[in-house]
């Protein structure tokens, strides 16, 4: 945002009055004039306020590069549970991965309850490695939805082909893209395609910006619409496996008004930090949270230091009023 | 921490347990046996759990690097005010710099009618720019203390230079090391001498070992105890100032069990983000927050955007239940 | 790593031997004996340089996780063009986007009269917003192989889409995966499965760990070579694009004997520091560069910033000693 | 900068002929007409060529917040040795610390015969844990002014504290503060008051500008100049020590134009590869190297496993074109 001053009016006056109402602002001089450099890390005022601000000729404001996102409800509904502001917080949770059909209904029932709304488990896996397990595939759909109806439990599972979208979105109620896929814009396309609320993850190296572009080319493709989900960035410390930035969560929740949930377990990897963080994502705006369970985190395929135990998933869930 | 398996033993069944307990492991072989490596961000175990794990023959820590930090009781007392794990949650606020006479008794009454324990206010300022105002030195020294003691508050300053120190020790009640600082080891013993307890910003820059070492340096040369700050780390997104790092703020809190507070002023530098941002960092398990707040922030010599005002103040002691 | 100290061995000789061979040593001490984890920052020492130490009894080292990396020639054959250590430092170079046929032939004169080898110019372009250009698919990777063929260049040029592989494959000689695919598991197994080599930039995020996985990937599914490009991370200093990570490229190169690429013209965003950078990338490593050039940037539909002109161009080939 | 169109001008045209010219800009609207804001990370152009742009009304610039680093020479005087643009690249070198006498003698003969001009070596040394070594104190000045002056080597050493500035002032020909003291303002305001070049190393966590603002806070007091030197950053990557910024040391040398070192010791924690970063250091624009060597690595008090030996020292130098 560009401020520009009125001729002969006192551009410190003016600096004063917006430093008051929450903006930085670095000064420029010109023979047009003087001119204040809105910086990103302001307070958001509507334009119209600055306008009414005495010195002020001028606001320039550069128009949003994502017009779709802007123009979400701030509640969306997936199949019938309503995820957003105003809505109940919604707990996720499941296993990295659906492994067998005992272990997925086992998660499911410890899901339930922990007062959970939705099923997550892996079906088709991103892993770093070639050689780790990659998922079941199709019979995983299956028994996640299977389980997770049982329970009447929504289901969400990860898609990472474009050829599997139409499977995926079968069997699953919500669709999640990983954050490895971000700005997989083929991907983002495909799933957009299918006019379904899409769950998107954040890449761990991506600007809130590109985040919220992402989901503008999901919703340019179809999307009945993006719930975004922050599942920590790269950091420099590795005591814990990510940086969990709920400052962006907050952005989200109470700035740009977007559904926004937070995924604790891969934030942090740890699981001893797992309910801090879950309570902290939920004060700081997250509608909901995306958490790893698993009913014998010792036999699981996948994450299982970072998984919650079921018990301590129904501790989860009773702190946080959810259960 | 590294875990050695017994010979003969089944390496794959150590792993799930080690696993299942939380923590991360790397296998490593040698003709003198499996041992699994544990990565920095596990799940916190005592070693003597994992000795019980069948077939783990040994477990090998490293000591402490912090036994100092380490020993420290959880909740400090500061003046009378107890400030850690059980104490009531401690907000101190005040503006980034004391201006006047006049613009600290107003902030004071603000801070207590809020609930505050602590008025802030820099009387000696570290400042980027060495044409910015540096502060007021010794008189503000003296109108905070005046301002804070009329309403009953305890006083926390920053010292900037190791000469200050027994100056600034006489006014406040709680000396603050800024983050700039944080490696200024001269500082942190001469600070340390005096006995007192300290409030020690983490740098931008810093993992969280360098700054219970710095700690560490504090506690060796004399400090009565530490109560650590997070106000935010680097990061590589505009739209907030700094990164607020709430997961080393649960680490702190429920790992190591030190007392900590959260800046959430300066980590986002956004006033529309600081009340659910102070939220968030009471639930990750800070123990208090430092709150910038300026009874006319646009009137204010330094960081006017981020600072509530005396209202927003209210409404946030108000809404975290201290007012 | 892992090295355990003989019983009775004097552990801190065995410290400064390992020091003093490179490592970065942490003891640690248990029932079963001492033990000295080197840290990953460490020069590289063979194992068996390790076991002749006087007071080591062994060297517990993990398997590496991509073989297929490990057993790379240095040097790859992409059409006839050696890439890789030893060979002659490569060239590639051209416009972002494929724009006109009369665009990519001038640049193509461009380009070969800079002494480059290869021909860049993108055909599908992957658009952080939707509503950018998207490139003009496969015109343009025909424009783009018939001017390099005509200057006897041979074409790189991005693959976004599994489905497009086929046909870019057909048209290029070297298929290049985006630093947003990096982890587009798909696609790596889809270009993999041409049996061609691949260019694989690396993703704003990740670590190097990270990135000699997805070559695995790649190399698992049947690509013939990968050649690895670094363009810069994410940084938190706003006045370059990206920060380019020449430390990486020196152990791809030196260590871990990989051919490596540098494209300095996204590392930076800023045409004043391209050349510099260039220079600094090869004396890094680095068996070439990928940089961005068009014949009038003014017109260029992206990137024009960072493009150099084809008088520019020259000049670096000149200055490098490749033209 | 922002850069105003004219009223009735093609606003589409401007922006053609500012990107073709580098810059990247963000075009905003007001009713006071089309501004275009030009990011930080473009070319560097002079006002004066963009006012002649057609179609350009104004161009309004911050005036900079650190007039006298601008005004600072390109080459500077260390007590005889040019340092800086033109000036021949200059070899510091020696041992973290300053061990003994005879440590410190052969050190120098080393430095001497790799075409080292200055000898460094720590007196008193800033250490993450209160329990390392500090260092000898004046005795190791005095070895060190010692050994320099025996082989015709300047000095330079780190000063810690605003009390041992004048001891420090006396010894060595060229103080250095330190990355963890970079924005320990009292520290740089004392050594600045000695009026003596300073050698100022970059903070982990610090951007350009602020930098270039501690700079600033240096010759503001006094100091005859400042030398900066990169050491690398905080990064994500545990491969290496530190994230070498190159970008930013071509930024300074040859947009800003200022004396810039590298330390390629610190900046990689590698042995292995220091010379390759070296090379890559000059290569980007830095007018010398500020790296660690030591007669025997193995006995090293600290950094053992970085140094170079005596001998790499050389190869080092004779690569270099130094020795």
């Amino acid at each position: 945002m560009i401020v520009t001053v009125k001729r002969g009016a006192d551009a410190a006056q003016v600096k004063r009055e917006l430093s008051g109402r929450g903006l930085w602002v670095t000064q420029l001089e010109a023979s047009a004039g003087v001119f204040f450099l809105v910086e990103p890390h302001s307070t958001r005022i509507p334009r119209e306020a600055l306008l009414e601000v005495e010195g002020v000729e001028s606001v320039a404001e550069q128009p949003s590069a994502h017009p779709r996102v802007d123009a979400q409800p701030p509640v969306l509904d997936v199949a019938g549970v309503p995820v957003g502001a105003g809505a109940p917080r919604v707990l996720m949770a499941g296993p990295c991965c659906v492994e067998s059909e005992g272990q997925i209904r086992a998660a499911a029932e410890a899901v339930a309850r922990a007062g959970g709304r939705f099923l997550r488990g892996g079906a088709y896996k991103p892993r770093t490695s070639p050689y780790s397990f990659q998922g079941h595939g199709e019979p995983a759909l299956r028994w996640l939805r299977r389980a997770g109806d049982e329970h009447g439990l929504r289901t969400v599972t990860e898609v990472l082909r474009t050829e599997d979208v139409p499977q995926v979105a079968e069997y699953a109620h919500l669709l999640q893209i990983g954050s490895r896929n971000m700005q997989n814009f083929a991907l983002l396309a495909e799933a957009g395609r299918t006019g379904r609320v899409l769950l998107l993850k954040r890449a761990v190296g991506a600007t809130v910006d590109e985040w919220l572009l992402a989901a503008e080319h999901c919703l340019v493709h179809g999307a009945a619409g993006v719930i975004f989900c922050e599942r920590g960035i790269r950091g420099f410390d590795p005591t814990v496996r990510n940086l969990l930035d709920l400052g962006s969560v907050a952005l989200l929740a109470h700035v740009l008004r977007q559904p926004v949930l937070v995924d604790p377990s891969h934030a942090t990897g740890r699981r001893d930090l797992v309910a801090p963080l879950s309570g902290a994502a939920l004060a700081a705006g997250a509608h909901g949270l995306l958490v790893e369970t698993h009913p014998a985190p010792a036999e699981a395929q996948s994450d299982g230091p970072q998984a919650l135990t079921s018990d301590g998933l129904l501790a989860l869930g009773r702190t946080l009023g959810l259960a």
